[in-house]
């Protein structure tokens, strides 16, 4: 999947499960987003955290979201592998393939610069 | 994908997996079946088990077909949305890409009927 | 484990967390209070949302803190029963043991009282 | 944990699960006995194959009840030892603490005969 | 999925994330042909392992690839379906969406012979 | 647990394990050591890259000893809350349990020092 089309795609339905969404649901959706702000721990390395976290618990989606994130912020090719080699341990061979895709994305996400 | 598309191919998939299935697994299909029926708990509440259930777990599949119950038993939007918090809650934003599709599909079952 | 015991340990760990936590930490446990409240669905309902959840993602701790809740509001045997079902029917025999210790507790929480 | 302490309490709460239990869960628990039964697969595979799935969902419950299982059937050092390497590779390093706590118990139970 | 389209991918994206590989990343994947070899266990008996590991983990890919492998080694239909008993018990209904997929697959990697 | 008292058992376990591993399981082990080793990454930001892991993954033992490495690497409270910030919501209110014990376990780790 190219990261303009994942993009559109989760935005198209982020605005409809907001528009649909209660109060609970609507406080956990903006929860989301303000634990991923520079603090004590820098932008680069909570979207790492973030990422991992998506590989281990093997969510496309959610992996997808943070190398956007992660290209954005500059990490660099070698932190990738770095990040990916720790997902790869702690979670097993079952994150493989989940893997293969996150590198065909971003690979993706770097030719779309 | 559209509700009724999902049910033929659901409906499709498990006739085809009883076809080839030995006694144990066609026992497990059926009591498949069994858990829901109405009891000291109502279907409607016993749907809403099965939804919880499939959110945190993560099977877009199983949310699919639970929703398909829910409208069935005419779950209102408000009792799936308290539904939905618990579920986030409980499961993390891990869940919100599956919650993100939930409603997609929600919203295509109530204009189908 | 008795439920008071439980009970007295949840609240010293949660009021140490809760001592050391910074904001974002503090949001989410307040988080987790609010989608129990009566609303479209009643809070027995919801607890039972809560117990099937935490029963397929096999936390003892969840588990136990849910049936006290349920025996709060009076949920019974049966009832307690067909969610039992419903677990090890979608979460698997690997909820097995989660299901053998979930009864001893909630028999010492009817002594209890 | 004493294999033969294992052991009895996990009879001492089967017994109390079956005896609050309705025919749902009844049933449950005896399609878990049917499933390892010796047919087409060696009850010796199927024990292993219990083994592994028990130890990529982390359960020290299930793994010491398929331990348990392995040593009556005999299943040699040698074949554990393999089992674990796939359980390992699959699961990740998560199923390492589980892994220590198995040999420990496969070592006791080679101490009781 | 076809089969011959399923191995064209897998190929293509292991291809692609090897070549951007660090050398711990390259390491986990090399470990990962090194556990299944023959040795104490047969091959027959390992790719079950890694099929019921594949099965109760929910990885469609990695269920595709096992079941690949089985066919290669001759598994059984009957073989399989003991298999497959055995990761639905263990881990849940909320295998069955995965079950039935691998039910298709396995009935087209028979076709494609 | 006091930090002690689980690097004690930790160390004895693991030796027992590696002392009875396949050379498949030794690898997997000193895999475990290679991936954590200060590169691209710093050695701290990969000790909470594994803690996060742990965290969302919810494995006590995992979270204990990565607790201890951030220690000996002088992270600090506040990195330390960014991290379960992120952990709790990523992986849910499922983690509450674990997150108790690690900040239990964390303070203790500063009054052993």
């Amino acid at each position: 999947m190219k990261p303009k089309e994942f993009n559109a795609e989760r935005t198209r339905l982020t605005e409809l499960a907001l528009d649909k969404a209660n109060l609970n649901v609507k406080r956990f959706y903006s929860f989301d987003h303000a634990a991923y702000a520079e603090a004590a721990l820098s932008a680069r390395t909570k979207e790492l955290l973030g990422l991992v976290a998506s590989l281990v618990l093997r969510c496309d989606d959610c992996i997808r979201y943070h190398l956007g994130q992660c290209k954005a912020l500059q990490i660099s090719d070698a932190e990738l592998q770095e990040t990916f080699a720790i997902a790869l341990l702690v979670g097993g061979s079952i994150v493989i393939p989940h893997h293969r895709r996150a590198i065909e994305y971003w690979e993706a996400l770097k030719e779309e610069v």
